[in-house]
């Protein structure tokens, strides 16, 4: 886990054994940068191998096979002696995609979990306001579900983090106006990174919105 | 941000920041050692000059005029012109005791929030296990609710992470059991840490338990 963004938010540990592996594998859209591996950029040599995984970076059920596909890759250098640092953004088992890889390699594998800084928190940093007030409960929902089920959700809890915000930010709208919450939420898009920005969700223009994170107190 | 307790787990940034403070603050309990202050022990030097600041550690509402008391000896050091770094065990707003403290400090002074790794994560990785399974929510809830509104979250939501069980672990139990839950709960102790353990929550004796969380699929 190499956390939300900026290279200063990599652990020690991360930054280790990335600099150990033989060879370095990560996620990547089809034909475009991986965000995972930018992060670490500065540390990857020329001397270590690397797999670009081809991951979908958009929503819907991924294509047959991609990750049996991802895990013979990653076996395939482990079966000759080398180590792999698989990097994922933010933390490995908080809604990455590593964890459908983990599962496969798991079995037969030495796998270690590095855990990351979540966007979760980075945002709540970003935006200078804690993630949960006092003893309180704090839910985490993707803003892809189907709008009755996140109405549902959002209605029955506490605090929420949004995360998954994408293409999605009109229907949050709606859904948190009708709930009387729209103006009490905190849009967070690329926290910890240069163009990072923080503004009240209800004046955010959806058509425009980028991958972000909205917070509900 | 320090980190759940292994000191590999600490930020590039949170490492530089608290090595280039002139003053270093922590919460430390009354009598007894700061868990923040070791994780950043080996960083420590001589040269800086350290505020422990006498957190209650205790369930319960704090001594009245705590986090006044933390915020003016923080204020003093800033208004003679030192930096001060404010260490904190996890992620500074993800249920810490920082909080308060920013929140009388902020309209004051410029303070910059060093997101962390959360026990929340942590825990997952040292359970090997995903936070939650596909694209689902994961509601965060405090053992430290009384045990009507404990059953009634925990009733209501998809993946759960408790945390805070320390002396609420026989609650806890108790309620997940009544649920048909308590065969599923993982439960985690001192993630990260040298005597870290993962153990199926059923099987913990509550009189035993330690500052430890429980992750309920």
């Amino acid at each position: 886990g190499l956390g939300p963004g900026d290279p200063e938010l990599v652990t020690l540990k991360a930054l280790r054994l990335l600099r150990a592996a033989a060879v370095i594998a990560y996620p990547a859209p089809k034909g475009g940068d991986s965000f995972a591996r930018s992060i670490a950029a500065e540390w990857i040599s020329p001397a270590q191998r690397e797999i670009a995984i081809p991951f979908p970076m958009r929503p819907g059920p991924p294509p047959a096979g991609l990750y049996d596909d991802a895990a013979a890759s990653i076996a395939a250098a482990l079966d000759v002696g080398d180590d792999v640092a698989f990097l994922c953004q933010g933390d490995p088992f908080f809604y990455g995609s590593f964890a459908p890889v983990f599962a496969r390699l798991a079995p037969r594998y030495n796998v270690t979990i590095v855990p990351g800084v979540s966007s979760l928190v980075a945002c709540a940093a970003a935006a200078a306001t804690p993630l949960v007030p006092h003893d309180d409960t704090v839910t985490v929902i993707p803003a892809t579900m189907p709008e009755a089920e996140l109405a549902r959700r959002l209605a029955g809890c506490d605090s929420a983090a949004i995360i998954k915000l994408g293409r999605h930010a009109a229907k949050v709208q709606k859904i948190l106006a009708a709930l009387g919450l729209l103006d009490a939420a905190i849009y967070v898009e690329r926290a910890s990174q240069p163009r990072e920005r923080v503004a009240p969700l209800a004046e955010i223009d959806p058509a425009l919105s980028h991958g972000a994170r909205a917070r509900v107190p």
